[in-house]
């Protein structure tokens, strides 16, 4: 089956998943390492997360993203996905434009490049039109100016698919797997919740209460309660580059699957995956492109809370809604749903929503630090604000994958394994 | 300003305001006696609750709403608004058609009624066609076999607005008077709560899901949220004809309008109105007709739970929302919001939705009766099942309107004066 994506363009897949075809086409190519960054976003590509892009963009096309948010063929397209290199490299590998080269990573055959084309491009109109800001502090911009002299610009075709360790093994799946599952779900609404974090009761309504919106006028089949449900939250874990004091991959995708396992979430309307991509913090922008890889998963809905993808004080508030809300339907078909925070009222004497209740005066608003300290001390809070079952989830996965900590440490940096590995092929 | 009321037709207004040019237009007129229910309607007619219709029904729109759920002219119609009259009332008066007379109401003019048709109708055929019953146990089909032997039809006018007693008389207002307010409070999406309750957080919730549910993806203004709302949930008090154990009226309009007062919903996006309307417990006829009214008030949404203006066996549950969803959006401009119950779920610690908790077999659902039999015994419930704010209301209003007791009783009936009264012109 056809599917479609991003930009109303065939889903793109380009795999090849027969290895002695593989072997066949990278047969006499010339070898060019991938850093993990680049190896990520390979896959990426290949797999489709970033359709209709069917490799590393050129130059037209960055230009255009950098200027107008969108590919050179007018699509929308918000985060520049380019392959660096340095001229020392290209001397040293004898790469020219028209070649075709096989990428490797760990040593091993990863994929194939067409390269269609070098180029340079200024790296401060980058920082500038992508983030916002030309400043270094930014890990985005920090990011953008360590790019080396040149670009290459050209097709990817996946030769050697990753192996995605335990536990993520089951929570990774191509965005064609996505589709499988939801229709095997029966799933006509689906609501992208994005997130990096374990979550606290906060989060878990900030999904219910996207659900809810996703949901509107909704048919009455789901009403009848014991039926199935045609709608569902897909929980995507951003799985990538960490930084210390972040929540360890491990502990975020294992507690949110928790959840639903512990019942917090009907298990017919909840559902966990992961999508590797090194967050670049650029605030509205970034929140472009996260719709558009959820748009390629399948979703119809995607929820946007207070500061998406931010960082620092870079973005303002709600930016990310207000960009969004710009982009007509018919560009990025995905439905933004804005969500409210959620907070303990002591005086209702629940969770609840800032946009409904009144007693502004006397709501707790959920403290990440706060939480954070008390996972530190090992204290179980109370079920109303942490269900007790992800707290046991966290403490596992801290001794299991976080040598002790749920948190990202220099010594997790060091010597955590990689999500992925590409064997020989 | 004009407005559009249901079916696309300008509001309907009928209303003489100045009293100098109401006694002229009933001078000469003859005088019939207009029971509590017939008064009713011809208000709720003349101040536009029922637009399209300007009076009484006459056959082809009875003819009409029996069969296919529609006046003579197509517009969507579920429930016969008639005036019945005996033979020997007929002749006592001395009523022809083409007659125009002045309908009175406690001895006091209430309206010009111009009519226009002498009808009679088979009841039985009114019981199945609207009720699905010809069952007299059922209440609305008891209702219509009393009806006598004729129906009036023809235009009204009203001449003499009813003055409404307290503690309701802030909280009613004709179809132009809400859209005022609306404009007022700048409200786009507005979501009908119909009620003939007083509210556990149970309701509380369902109006909370169904303000998320229609407000679905919603601007960015709101999400400002120091700024004000743009989308609201208008309580809608059913206030009619009363049977022994239903909760007085006046603790139902005062612990709704509770709820916003004590701060479990934020000033700006709740309000409580009335309607002034004997229930017919005709289920999914009953919900469109329902529908029809709020689409009058101006609203966009309505809300509607498992078993809507139902009563005993009649209807299955849901009922009403295979009807609603079987209208096409043009004929019934209000997008119906189907929920779920909210119930107690002691796992999560806090009031849920069956549709989001996966805790099915722990679920403590709402039970009216136990919430009844507590405030019989007026005993606090804790604050997550009753607010205490609420209950206080509920004592107080047995005390000052209901001879004791928060429920109708015989002594309720025989000695609680009507809601509204129509003075001399």
């Amino acid at each position: 089956m056809e599917y479609t994506g991003h930009g109303g363009k065939p889903l793109v897949e380009r795999v090849i998943t027969d290895k002695a075809e593989a072997k066949k086409k990278i047969q006499g190519l010339k070898q060019v390492p991938a850093n993990r960054q680049m190896a990520t976003e390979a896959i990426g590509i290949a797999y489709g997360f970033f359709s209709p892009i069917e490799g590393f963009m050129k130059k037209a096309d960055v230009e255009a993203t950098c200027k107008k948010m969108e590919l050179a063929d007018g699509t929308v397209w918000s985060i520049p996905i380019v392959f660096d290199i340095s001229d020392k490299e290209i001397a040293d590998y004898g790469i020219k434009a028209g070649d075709s080269v096989c990428l490797t990573y760990e040593g091993n055959p990863l994929a194939i490049f067409d390269i269609e084309e070098i180029y340079s491009f200024d790296k401060e109109t980058i920082a500038q039109d992508v983030y916002g800001t030309k400043e270094d502090k930014h890990p985005g911009v920090k990011r953008t100016y360590a790019y080396k002299d040149k670009f290459l610009g050209g097709k990817i075709t996946l030769v050697n698919e990753p192996k995605v360790r335990e536990p993520f093994t089951p929570y990774f799946l191509t965005p064609r797997q996505h589709r499988e599952k939801f229709k095997e779900k029966n799933w006509i609404k689906i609501v992208a919740h994005q997130t990096r974090n374990v979550p606290h009761s906060g989060h878990e309504w900030l999904m219910k209460h996207a659900y809810i919106a996703a949901h509107g006028d909704s048919p009455v089949e789901q009403m009848e309660t014991m039926g199935k449900a045609i709608s569902g939250i897909l929980v995507n874990c951003i799985v990538g580059e960490k930084r210390v004091g972040d929540y360890i991959d491990e502990a975020i995708v294992l507690t949110q699957d928790e959840l639903r396992k512990s019942g917090y979430f009907r298990d017919d309307i909840h559902m966990v995956t992961m999508t590797f991509w090194d967050m670049r913090y650029a605030g509205p922008r970034e929140a472009v492109h996260h719709s558009i890889i959820r748009t390629n998963l399948g979703l119809t809905h995607h929820m946007f809370g207070r500061d998406h993808a931010g960082v620092g004080t870079y973005y303002h508030s709600y930016q990310a809604h207000h960009l969004l809300m710009s982009i007509p339907k018919e560009k990025l078909n995905i439905t933004p749903i804005y969500v409210l925070e959620w907070a303990y009222c002591p005086h209702c004497g629940e969770v609840t929503c800032i946009g409904l209740c009144g007693h502004w005066n006397e709501l707790q608003k959920f403290s990440g630090t706060k939480i954070r300290s008390i996972i530190m001390d090992e204290v179980k809070p109370t079920r109303l604000i942490f269900r007790p079952e992800v707290f046991d989830v966290v403490m596992d996965a801290a001794k299991k994958y976080g040598f002790g900590s749920p948190f990202v440490t220099q010594d997790y940096l060091a010597k955590a394994k990689p999500a992925f590995t590409i064997e020989p092929l």
